[in-house]
């Protein structure tokens, strides 16, 4: 989940012999479709405009690319910083990090804020390890990660996070309410701050037309509240 | 972990004008380094032998390629079969699969070998969830995999798994006991026919002269037996 564009400042001298600079920096976002961000962004993403605002979409993530370019590079700075602000203003805490900040190492810095390191846990379904892979590689994991549960089928959804067997039957596996108890479930059993829960229909098989393949329920507990979304992923397993 | 090489036939026109096929086959071994590896091979190795027989490396395994070329698709096939057949001889079991076969692909196949599919669980410290991943990433997987652990800290370890806490103490995280004890914990309490432990040190920071960073414990309970191995890995986190 790396950002595949840095921050980057480019000299360039024009057909007409002026100079001129390229400034850019690529903003990530992670909750909504590219449509969805991209009707949000309105103008900003007009054709020729300059700064220019640009969308691409990697693992979830709908990264926008501000391209200022101008006759300097203080003149194209000021831009790209005027035009990062507007995005800013029109998306708010959709924007979760920008340029080579993955997604994992800002939850990462997150937990860590404080003097006290929060504790983080994750039961996970159809990701089958991805979720806590992606947490413990950033160095440093240890200190906020404990512990994760795989819970791929539905006994040990019950077994280890104590997910009732009767919600499971009523509402299937995927599905808002076992979103819900596995983060309740995980968070009470490791007893840590925060607890995520991933359940989901990862295919080949099991998509049905209510449930298409990539319909994906995450939970998260935190001290006063738990709650899920709903999401449909595109893509094949890796 | 997908092999990058297939098996291929390449019809070649060559200089003196007869015709010309290259046959290939990939090998992939998993336990032993690249050196051990060419040692055993020994003279099918050495330079300019037809078949040729090369190794590269990725992700711990040593994959074999063997080159045949010869003046026709007959003989180069025959060639390179004899030439697989002479390295399957002196490398046995280290051999888990060819050409595009993954580890995780042959493990699967190994499960569902019998009418009855045996079942699999894991116990992870270092690689976070990774194991698990790789194995679920099959389809399939989920009839001969149900759950799994990701045990980060010292306490998880005794609290999901049972290891005691005075072997940790004793033995360190990253050592024989501890793997063995993951494993066996792991396969009582998931009650499958094989458990998987993994313990190790990830880097950047906790190695030791003694233990450097790469150094990795796993473990493997079965009905019959738990055991456990030493390995030392190069390379960076991903």
């Amino acid at each position: 989940m790396k950002a595949m564009f840095t921050n980057f400042v480019l000299p360039l001298a024009t057909k007409n012999g002026g100079g001129a600079a390229i400034v850019s920096r690529t903003l990530h976002t992670f909750g909504l479709g590219e449509s969805t961000i991209a009707e949000k962004l309105g103008d900003l993403m007009r054709r020729n405009r300059n700064p220019s605002v640009g969308t691409t979409v990697a693992n979830g993530i709908v990264s926008l690319r501000v391209n200022s370019r101008f006759e300097s590079v203080e003149k194209a700075t000021a831009e790209m910083e005027e035009t990062t602000t507007l995005c800013r203003e029109k998306l708010g805490q959709l924007i979760f990090g920008q340029d080579d900040q993955a997604l994992e190492q800002v939850v990462g810095a997150l937990l860590h804020r404080d003097a006290k390191c929060l504790l983080l846990a994750t039961a996970e379904s159809c990701t089958g390890g991805l979720l806590a892979k992606l947490i413990t590689d950033v160095p440093g994991a240890s200190a906020c990660f404990h512990q994760g549960y795989i819970t791929y089928s539905n006994e040990a959804k019950t077994d280890l996070l104590g997910v009732p067997a009767d919600v499971i039957e009523r509402h299937g596996a995927v599905s808002e309410p076992i979103a819900l108890a596995m983060a309740s479930g995980v968070r009470a059993r490791s007893k840590t701050d925060y607890a995520l829960s991933i359940t989901g229909i990862a295919g080949p098989d099991g998509g049905t037309p209510a449930k298409p393949v990539g319909t994906v329920w995450i939970g998260l507990a935190t001290p006063d509240t738990v709650r899920a979304r709903h999401f449909v992923f595109t893509g094949d397993r890796p």
